[in-house]
């Protein structure tokens, strides 16, 4: 029997495992909450015991897994990860693999994501892209020849804290008018609050698919926040085109499916913000994968 | 004999031209004006007869050249430059290496500055970096072991053009709120309107030194401007950190004679606006090679 590969998508609240097999396909899906296993050596037994019982399906040779926060692929290490403080300095790759005996490599979340895409997605014909996953956050991720780039000090693609307004909203990171703040699900909240459009309290990841329903419905406050949106995303594209020369943009996340309220905002943004010759080359694509991209892409390592 | 290179730094006035030697010694330095050969065949006429006087000297093995604009290194064009409206996809590379017979090579003027910088300057034994040229404008560039990144397009490294305030200052780019109408000598001008310090005709590129000397004299106008100036510059490297993972910064240009009223506020500004352990691992380098620094770049391809 051929050996499989598990990908695992560390979310807040969730962990989803899927067992791919060597042609990119995932066999069988399993999703198990975390609360309680939330502390690092509690969470390698958790995720033990998943990749065991996994393991009963398919022999595996490499389990990938995607992992919110500030988490260094060359080390193997979790420096911070927002939704949980207990991991700091969490060498969890040594720790997991000295366990299952099976090679583990981790890498940011957001960077399984777009290679995912890179290998199987709208990325599939790209061979260098940006990816900007528009959730709660912006989730970012440099392709280079179908690899990641990850920079010097492990870190690059943090496009989510670029500042597009010096003092302007606060962002979780502790800084404010980070991009994040105005073209993701947490930008749309601001926005909406600025146009005085009541948000019911509405969960801060489901904004973007209620503002949808009101500008199909006609809302045109909401329509005009989605045109907002587009155009701070804009400004947000055109500074990563500036600094990256990679001109090949993949959005994914769930508010891809408002973009024909944000598209045309988004481009003349774009246009406004770059050079002439630079704004003829970007072209912007639409993830693929949806939440199947990070599991992907965690076995492409 | 050995043969030489002549690397030649193209201004908007002033043309520069260097006979390097092969350890990076520049053995003789041509300066000339061309204001009358802006027209691309007498600019090539212009170039063709610096070269031969040039190499009365040294038999020459390649010519560089550093241009400011919209440049293609890998095709040899440029698209379009800021001080010379007439240049409009001019195959300068071709024309000028047919005539000399000559391999010619050209790239950005930002890059070559930083591309000199990493072989002979404050980025000797840096493998990768990246080199802010802080004048009228920003010149930017990425070195990555040792080379220039360009990215996919060609232009990587416009980091003046990056938005660090939206509906900000406007930008000769025809855009508004680039980090060059804060963190440059056109941005002190601005900062300095904005503080109410009277620039009384200074040129353009005269304000960062008047300022600095009105500094040391004690105005505390001058001073104040020059935080604000590292505020802003703060935010855009933050921002250039948060993308390309890349934490090691040279800046260079004249206002680095400055530093001592900008450092603080620069330090500060970069980590609100970066993770902690982003923050940890940026380092600051100030440029060696003030204008030579192009010069020899240019000899490096």
């Amino acid at each position: 029997m051929k050996k499989m590969q598990i990908g695992i998508d560390v979310g807040g609240t969730n962990i989803r495992a899927g067992l791919v097999s060597s042609d990119g396909k995932i066999i069988s899906l399993t999703k198990r909450t975390i609360t309680g296993h939330k502390q690092p050596s509690l969470f390698i037994n958790f995720l033990t015991s998943l990749i065991n019982e996994t393991k009963k399906i398919s022999p595996i040779k490499h389990v990938g897994l995607g992992i919110p926060g500030i988490v260094s692929a060359k080390d193997g290490i979790v420096f911070s990860s927002p939704h949980y403080p207990e991991w700091e300095n969490f060498s969890i790759q040594k720790q997991l693999q000295s366990k299952i005996k099976i090679r583990v490599s981790i890498d940011n979340d957001a960077n399984q994501i777009a290679l995912g895409e890179a290998h199987f997605g709208a990325g599939k014909k790209l061979n260098s892209f940006l990816m900007l996953t528009l959730g709660t956050g912006i989730g970012g991720g440099i392709i280079i020849n179908k690899k990641i780039f990850h920079g010097t000090n492990g870190f690059a693609g943090e496009f989510g804290h670029i500042v597009v307004v010096k003092d302007g909203n606060p962002c979780g990171c502790g800084s404010r008018g980070c991009l994040e703040t105005y073209a993701s699900q947490t930008g749309l909240k601001h926005l909406s609050k600025k146009a005085g459009l009541s948000l019911k309290n509405i969960p801060d990841e489901k904004v973007g698919h209620f503002l949808f329903e009101q500008a199909v419905g006609g809302n045109t406050k909401a329509k005009k926040i989605f045109e907002e949106f587009g155009t701070y995303l804009g400004i947000g594209i055109a500074s990563l085109v500036n600094v990256t020369g990679i001109d090949n943009i993949v959005l994914g996340g769930g508010l891809s499916e408002a973009k024909k309220y944000f598209l045309a905002s988004l481009k003349k943004s774009i246009r406004t913000h770059t050079y002439k010759k630079t704004a003829e080359g970007i072209k912007i694509h639409f993830a693929l994968l949806g939440d199947k991209a990070g599991i992907l892409g965690a076995t492409q390592k």
